[in-house]
This record gives structure tokens, sequence and C-alpha cells, in this order.
């Protein structure tokens, strides 16, 4: 067994490790700033630590490992994850990308190798925001854009975010010293599976992630007029679910027939919601991505557009209500030729694919240069127990981010 | 002002006072055997006493008032509806029917007229089943086919069917007795607003229903794969939604291409339900109802195969649970011919038409021959605050009854 295939198996030992590693008996959850982010720490810190790097945890509950350079006072290149999963989670989503970064550091310490940059390796707090409903409140305290009013955020408990990092042993007050001020960086690069098929469909082990999707949600609420299921005949209602559904139908073409767009209605409700009764409400969400933020855009106008007609039509009305947005994000080209060159360096197509799905890369585009290298997961899943990676994937994936630390250096 | 206007304006009031008699403050709920139902009980039972009835509760809690024929030992007529609402409700479902029999009788004893038979007038306990999710408790106590296993139904706050009849004064071990064991019964005929616009469309005031349409209500379940809305491609798909929503347009249309099919999808939920994640799951209730039962046992076939057709198509799973169903019954063709033949008396057409609801005439036609009056209502609106009637289409409706009452009397 070559030296990356033993890496390799020490990361899918530490995934299962970290997998076992959860607030629930039966199933991996394992929130911001919990019990079982305390014991993940232990863990992770012992690698970071056995890897040759120094570490500690910042204030909003970042694990940061630092493997210094060749000398003082130069550059460092950041890479991580995140250590925080969603409910019943998946054992790759995040940490997987934590131990690859601590594999491809490994690797330098044990050939005593010192790079013209240090690495820093950060295990980030909160990606998933299960327990707070919040959104990257470790990537964004690292990258400055922390907002105080998150820290008056309350879990089902009652328990704020303030709260919770004073018991977890951090200084709510003192977030904006993680904010990186340790001299110049040369980006940030995150590992991470897939979450989708399109590695798989291609054969490959890993992909170059091109950017991340730029996203919006909307709320489309329809109000017809309820009325008896019995007493109203057809041509006389105003049935809010019908609407609704031309409208469901209309997105998934729209979205079908777009390359690269993708739109979901993941949530509908329908007003009285009695068996007997004519819909009179209907409200539902729309989530559209594409990596494109103008194709997004154009599309969103064109399933809008089709909302009003579908209700002047059926003589019901419409409104619409913007969610939220963020615009894409794209790697930093510099990054993305680098990633590629590693790659190919294995003997494998390097493909680009953007991401559908947000990562800790979005608020660290703000700080700095930002790049991602997918690993092939099993049928797509995600955010799922039954989410798979290879052992062989996960080798040339530390291949790759050794290679590319590599290509970093010379150039 | 001539007798049947005065006696309009007397049951429009009638009306108002019964639609201010209610368990809630703000709007009109008057559910089984509660205050409000014995304070209604209070003025109804004194419009009867005036109309020369005899008036007594039975044990279920219907209160019936009995006007005598010309001689002992005659059969008898039945009239009535119920004067139990739903939540929210408007003044005439129900209650418009018990003054409109209560006045017809008010004619007779002011002119001091005897029939050839008698007339008992009912005022239903339970046709809405709002406090027991229950159906007809009332009417089925008189029809002999009350369901003992319904006295341990328990409202919302914990009190069952047979503490709330003892409570009303009832002796809910003797609920048999209520069954009708007073001789010959000539059949029993209700008058209930329309609840849908078919009178209102034909510009008449009154119509006869030819039957109560037969109903089914399934529950209908597409079970696909939920997914992460920014890693799956469209192609990939299995969204439940997108079947369900297939489905709901199909019900739409085989209804609309039938004359008379009513179809409703009242209910549909969808799982998990989040904005971000592909439906895995979506369930929704169908509604069926034609008045002719072969016509929609056809029309459901025809949307169950196109359930799979679609899940087929969509890679998702479907199943199908029939939730209830009810036969459709007919109206005695004796008393469609003579509410017609009044009608005409009057001067206005008589049409026919369906019920798309059910009402205490289903139980009813177990025991005796059952027919019904129709009246128009304003835009088919009913059980609904905004609920309304035309005094002048009441007055028509008395006429109506009265003279049926002549009819039946020289048959």
């Amino acid at each position: 067994m070559g030296r990356s295939s033993a890496l390799a198996q020490d990361a899918m030992e530490r995934c299962d490790i970290l997998g076992a590693i959860s607030e629930e008996p039966d199933r991996l959850t394992r929130p911001f700033a919990s019990g079982a982010m305390r014991r993940a720490h232990e863990r992770v810190g012992e690698w970071m630590r056995e890897a040759g790097m120094t570490v500690r945890r910042d204030n909003v509950g970042n694990l940061r490992g630092r493997y210094e350079g060749a000398s003082a006072g130069i550059a460092t290149l950041l890479l991580g994850s995140h250590l925080d999963s969603v409910r019943d989670a998946g054992k790759y989503d995040g940490p997987l990308g934590v131990v690859v970064a601590i594999a491809a550091v490994q690797r330098l310490h044990d050939a005593k190798t010192r790079l013209p940059f240090a690495v820093e390796v950060v295990a980030f707090a909160d990606e998933e925001g299960l327990r707070f409903s919040s959104t990257y409140l470790g990537s964004r305290a690292l990258a400055g854009t922390f907002d105080p009013a998150d820290l008056e955020r309350a879990d089902q408990g009652g328990i704020t975010v303030a709260d919770a990092i004073r018991e977890f042993g951090g200084d709510p007050s003192r977030i904006g010293e993680d904010a990186w001020r340790a001299g110049k960086l040369l980006g940030y690069c995150e590992v991470h599976i897939e979450q989708g098929p399109v590695l798989e469909a291609r054969g490959l082990p890993v992909g170059v992630v091109s950017g991340i999707a730029g996203q919006a949600r909307y709320l489309i609420r329809f109000v017809g007029m309820a009325g008896h299921a019995g007493t109203v005949p057809m041509h006389s209602r105003r049935d809010a679910l019908g609407a609704a559904a031309e409208l469901v139908l209309a997105i998934e073409a729209e979205a079908g027939s777009h390359d690269g767009v993708v739109a979901t209605v993941g949530q509908l409700t329908v007003q009285p919601g009695a068996v007997n009764v004519i819909p009179g409400e209907v409200s539902l969400s729309l989530d559209i991505r594409h990596p494109d933020d103008m194709v997004r855009v154009e599309r969103t106008r064109h399933i809008l557009d089709r909302s009003k007609e579908i209700a002047a039509r059926r003589r019901v009305e419409v409104s619409v209500e913007l969610l939220g947005e963020n615009a894409s994000v794209p790697s930093a080209p510099r990054l993305v030729s680098l990633l590629s060159r590693a790659i190919e360096a294995q003997g494998t197509p390097a493909i680009q694919l953007a991401s559908g799905a947000g990562h800790d890369v979005v608020p660290m585009s703000a700080l700095t240069d930002v790049g991602m290298l997918f690993i092939r997961c099993k049928g797509g899943l995600s955010h799922n127990p039954a989410e798979s990676v290879a052992a062989e994937d996960v080798a040339v994936a530390i291949d790759v981010l050794s290679r590319f630390l590599d290509l970093l250096a010379e150039a």
C-alpha cells in the first residue's frame, strides 16, 4: 500500500470516528458549539498536532491548526472545511475536507518539508446552521464579516449564540479578533464531497469547482376562493391549488430546459386544508440556482411571468416575496488552474463543475481567493446517513491536494 | 305585504336571532349539545308552540314539534333540517330549513287547517359533525341507525358524546327510543340553501333536489427521493411534488370534462418540507362526487390509472387508500313530482338539481322516502359568514312547501 493509500485509509477511519461523535445516540447530529463538537475537536486537534501543526480554537469556535512555512513572515494558504452537521447526517459532508487537508499536511510533515508559505487548516464551526438557523458563523468570523446581531439568535432551548460560545470556551465580545490579521493570504481551498451525481456519471474521482451557483428563494402565494367540494361546479371554481400545481410544473419545465438551472419547490401549504374544501390559498417556495447570475435572473423572470399568466387565467390572485438572494461566487482562476494541473498530474482529466450548494468558500471569498476540489460521492447523496465515498477517490484527492501545494510553492 | 311575505320576514328574523346564538363571541359556532344549542332550542321551541305544535326533545338532542292531523292514528310527514353549525358559519345552512318548516305549519295553524296527516318538524342535533367529527348523530337516531360506538367519541376537551348528551338532558342509553315508531310515515322533506351557484345562474328562487351525489374520499401518496435543491440536476430528480402537481391537474381536467363530476384535492402535504430540499414524499386527498355512482366509479378509475402512469414515468412510487365511500341517495320520485308541481303552481319553472353536499336526508332515506327543496343563495357561498339568502326567495319556499302539503293532502 502506497503512502497516499495509507493516508486515505486514515482519512476514512477518521471520518468513521467523527461520524460516531454525535448529540444523538443512533444518528449523526453534531451542531455548532455542542458537546459532540467539543469531543470532535479533541480528536481533530490530536490529528493536527500529529501532523506537526500548532492548534488553537478561536472565539467563535473554529479549530485552527497551523503548519509553519520555511521562514517567518511569509504568506499563508488556508485549507479546511466544516465539522458541524445537519440532523441525521452522513459522515463525509464537511469532515472529509478537514481530514484530507490534515493528510496533505501530514505528508509534508512526514517528509520534513517546509513550503515557502504557511498552511493553516481550519475546521469551521458552523456551516450547516442546524442549531441556530444561521449561515457560516465560523467562516464569517474568520473573514471578518461576522454579524454581532447573530449573537442574539436562540436555539430551540432558548440558548443564544453568545451563551453557546461562552459555554464552549470562547468570548463572544472578542469574535472580531478571529478575523484574519496574520499577514498575506494565498487563498482558501476546500475539499468537499460533490453532493451531486456529475463526477459519478463521468466516471471521475475528483473535479474542480468553477464556482458556487448564485441562488434566490421566493415565497409565492395564490389566493383563490375556498368552497364546498360537493356543491361548487368545476367551471365556477377558483382553486388556488390548481394554479399552484400548474406553476410547480412550469418551474420544473423551465429549469429542465435550461442547462445548469436547478429550481425546486420544497414547501407547499394548502389552506384551509380540509378534504372537502376547495383550496382557497396555497403558498409555495421557489429555490432557484445557476452559476451565472444573469441566467438565473432571466429564468426567474420567466417563472414569475408564468405565475401571473396562470393567476390571471384562473381568476386567482398571486403575490411573490423574495426571501433571500446570493450572488454566485466564482473560484479564483489561478486556483482553478493549479487544481486542474494537479489533477492532470495524476493522469486524470480535470473537469470543472459548478457547486449548486453553498460552502464556507462563499464568506471566505470576501477575504481571499477561493477554490474547491469535489470528490465523487455515491448516487449524489448527501445530508443522509447513506452518504458514501470510496477510499480510492480520497487517495486521489490527497494526492491532488499535495500536488496543488507543490505547484503553489513553485508558482 | 302578503301573508307569505310576512312569514318570510319572520323566518329571516329568526335566522338572524339564531345566527346570534353562538359558543363564540364574534362568530357563529353552534356545536352539538352545546350551551348555544340549548338557547337555540328555547327559541325554536317557542316558535313551534306558537305554530300549534307540541314540542319535545328526544334523547340524542333533536327538537321535535308535532302538529297533529285531522284525526288520530294517521300517517306523519316529517319536515326539518339541522340547528348545529360549522365553525364561523353562515346563518342559513340548517336553521333556514327549520324556520321555513315552522312557517308552513304556522300557516296551517293560522288557518285552523288540519291535514289528513300529522306534520312533525325536526330540528336535527348534529349534521355538520363539528364537535365530535361525527356524521348525522341526530338523524341517525331518528332513522334507527345510530351507532352506539359513537357514544365513546370525545371532543377536544375529552368530553364524550354520552357525557354531552347527559349534560344536555338526554339519556344516552335510551337513544334507541328516538327511532321512529309513531306509525306510518309519508316521507321526510327538507328545505336547505343550495350551497352552490346553479339556481343563481338560472335566475330561479328554488329547485328540486333529484338526489344526493355519491362520494368517495381517497388518500394518494407519491414517494420519490428527497435531495439537495442545489446539487441534484433536474433530469436526475424523482420529485414527489412534480408527480402530485401533474395528478392535481389531471383530476381537475377529468372532472371538468365530465358533466356533474366534482373532484377536489383539499389537502396536500410535502415531506420533508424544506425550501432547499427536493420533496421526497407528497400525500394528497381526493374527494370525488357524482349523482350516478357508476359515473363516479368510472371517473375515479381513470384518475387512479393516471396516478400510476405519472408515477411510472417519473420513477416514483404511488399508493392509494380509500378513506370512505357513500353511495348516492336518490330523492323519492313521488316527492320530486309533488315538489315540482308545487313550484310550477307559483308560476316558476321547476328544475331538478343534484346535491353535491350530504344532508340529513342521507340517513333518513333508510327510514322513509326523502325529498329536498333548495333555495338560491348568493354566490353559492356556504360554511361562511357571508352566506346570504333573499327574503323573496324564502317567501317562495314557504309558498312551495305550503302548496306541497296541500298536494300531499290531495294525493
